[in-house]
This record gives structure tokens, sequence and C-alpha cells, in this order.
């Protein structure tokens, strides 16, 4: 095979949920593309590339020419309260259900000890300065409901003792229209520890 | 959301097998990116794109500068034999299988009447020369076994009524591993109309 396709296979199949066969697919789509697919995605890249960059902030992705993001920018959301993500898609997630009006910390990550992700690695340095700054009561950890992102929201709380935020959590349990037959045994144990009374 | 994003992002849901919400993933993880993925992506296209064009005689896509293929230009090759497949990626398939060892004819897609595909769009117009040329006595159809497949199958074999070439087909039936409770009853059918005598 052409050394030059096979290496553009390669860089698509380490993009995420992207494997071999679809990269494969992808680039022989577009090298047999004759309406400038390939000139089309280089310029969007290179522009996104240029323009965009975490918000020193909170780490949400924006106009490196605007300084903070959109929701560090809007004093509407200055109501105290502030939801810490993994990344910024869950930021885009919850924003899309519209059920949170607060303001947003990334932490870019989970601990880990397999992956080698250590306290350093996360964006938590400037917690302490936001909670102050901007008057935070209430801190929602929205994290995957994992052993790292439980283990991560520990380790934060713990450094946060001193402060005196609230902290809570997402309500762990049966998706809406979920069917106890798919759910498993954790979710199962995690809904009957969390029962409501009727 | 940044339009810079939002213009990328739809550039990758564009691509084959990319969905939205996977190009949204793949755009998140490159812009947050530190170790110069996007670099690599955009010179990766930029060099295939500059480098890579279709072999003219078979559409086998090849380097540049080195006029046909490596098919075309391997004599060892030249053993009477033309493999008919509907794109490169099939060409792939059948070398990594290592069952066919002739030259092949990308024809580039299928008759269709839904998608507007015509005779004018296939890579058909250089066959009875190919034919000529390379003394070909047989003629395989490698192409989807779909109803476009076999059309197009009829349609090339109509024009090529006034040659001395075999035509041929891959055999239809069960695949290997098989099991007849996975197995639509069009292919049931084929398997049982073509059964061997043992």
């Amino acid at each position: 095979m052409n050394p030059k396709i096979e290496k553009l296979i390669k860089q698509f199949a380490k993009l995420p949920r992207v494997g071999n066969r679809a990269a494969r697919r992808i680039v022989l789509d577009l090298l047999q593309d004759k309406t400038g697919r390939i000139d089309k995605l280089v310029a969007a890249l290179n522009d996104a590339n240029e323009s965009v960059c975490p918000c020193p902030v909170c780490g949400v992705l924006t106009d490196r020419t605007m300084g903070t993001c959109e929701y560090c920018r809007d004093v509407s959301r200055a109501n105290g309260m502030l939801c810490l993500v993994r990344d910024f898609s869950d930021v885009w997630t919850l924003e899309k259900s519209g059920v949170f009006n607060g303001r947003y910390h990334i932490l870019g990550g989970m601990l880990s000890g397999i992956s080698g992700i250590t306290p350093d690695d996360l964006n938590i340095k400037n917690l302490p300065q936001r909670i102050l700054d901007e008057h935070i009561n209430e801190i929602i950890f929205a994290l995957p409901n994992t052993v790292e992102g439980k283990t991560t929201q520990q380790y934060i709380i713990s450094t946060l003792t001193n402060t005196n935020v609230r902290f809570t959590e997402l309500a762990s349990g049966v998706p809406l229209g979920g069917d106890l037959d798919y759910i498993d045994d954790g979710t199962l144990s995690l809904a009957f520890g969390g029962r409501r009374i009727l």
C-alpha cells in the first residue's frame, strides 16, 4: 500500500471512536472525493487549532481573543453554584439538557493509578481561589459514576475541607425508561440503597 | 458553542462511519490534545492529497509520480484475468486474502437509478482496450451481491458481447462459519439453488 495513504490512515485510526476499518474507509472516501473535502477539512482544522484555547478560569474551550469563556463572562451564572465535570463534552451535555445554570469547572480527567493520572494532571489548583472570588457555596460533582470518578471526588473534597462550601453529587439509580432487565447489579444496588418513600 | 469548533465538527461528521456524536468527541479530543496531533493530521492529509491519484489504467490509488499503479506495473499479474470491483477498498480486501493474483479494474460505483449513477459515471470506457492490450480472457465480477451489483454486471457484459472473454462471478451462499439462523432468505435461496453434489 502507498506509504502516504498508510500514514494518513494511522492518523485517523488514532482518533476516538474510529477504528482501523473506519479510518481506511474515511481515507479512501477523502482521497477519491473530487469536491475538495480534504482542503475544507484541513482549513477547518487549522482554523479551530489557531483560534480555540481553554478558558484560563474553568477550562471550557473558547475563542483565544475573548480571554475567558462565555460561561465565566455571563454574570447571570454567578449564582454560587459550581459544577465539576471531567471534560468539555460534559458541559455540552449539561447545557443541552438545560438542568444547570451556574458555572463550570473542567477537571480534564479523573485520578487513575492505571493510567498514571495524578492530582497534578487535573485542573484543580485554582479551585480554592474560584470559591473565594465567585462566592461559591455549592460544588456539584457531575463526574462519571465510576471508581475513578468517586476517587477524584473524594480527593477534591479532602483538599477543600477548610472552605464553607456544600458538596453534592448527582443522584444514582435507574435511568428514565430503564428496564430492570438491562440494568447492572451495581446500579440496582445504588437504586435500592437510595429508594424514596412515596 | 464556538462557531469554529462547530464548523470543524460538521466537517468530521461528513466522514463515512462518523456520526455527530463521534465527530464531537474527535474534535474535543483533538483540540484538547497537547502533543500536536492536529498538525500531524493536517500534514498527513496534505501529503496524501498532493501525492496520491488514481491509476489511469485501473483506478487504484497510487503515487502520482509513478504513472500507473503497482498492480498494473507488475508483469507477473498479467495472467489474462481481470477482476472488476466497486472501489479501492475491495482491492485491499482481496489483496489481504491473497485469493487473486491478476489485475484489477475499479468501477468507482454501481449503476443506481435512485442515486442517479449512470454508465457515464463508471470507469468502464477503457475496458475493451484493456481486454485487447492485456490479453484478458476472463473477467471476474467481484461486485456487491445486491440489485445494483447485478445490474452493473449485466450492463457491462452487454457492452462487451463482441469480445472473446469469459465472464465469471463470485459464488453466492452461506458464509464460512455462518449459522443458518442468522442468514437471510435471499442468501438461503441462493445457497439452495447453487447446492453442490457431494
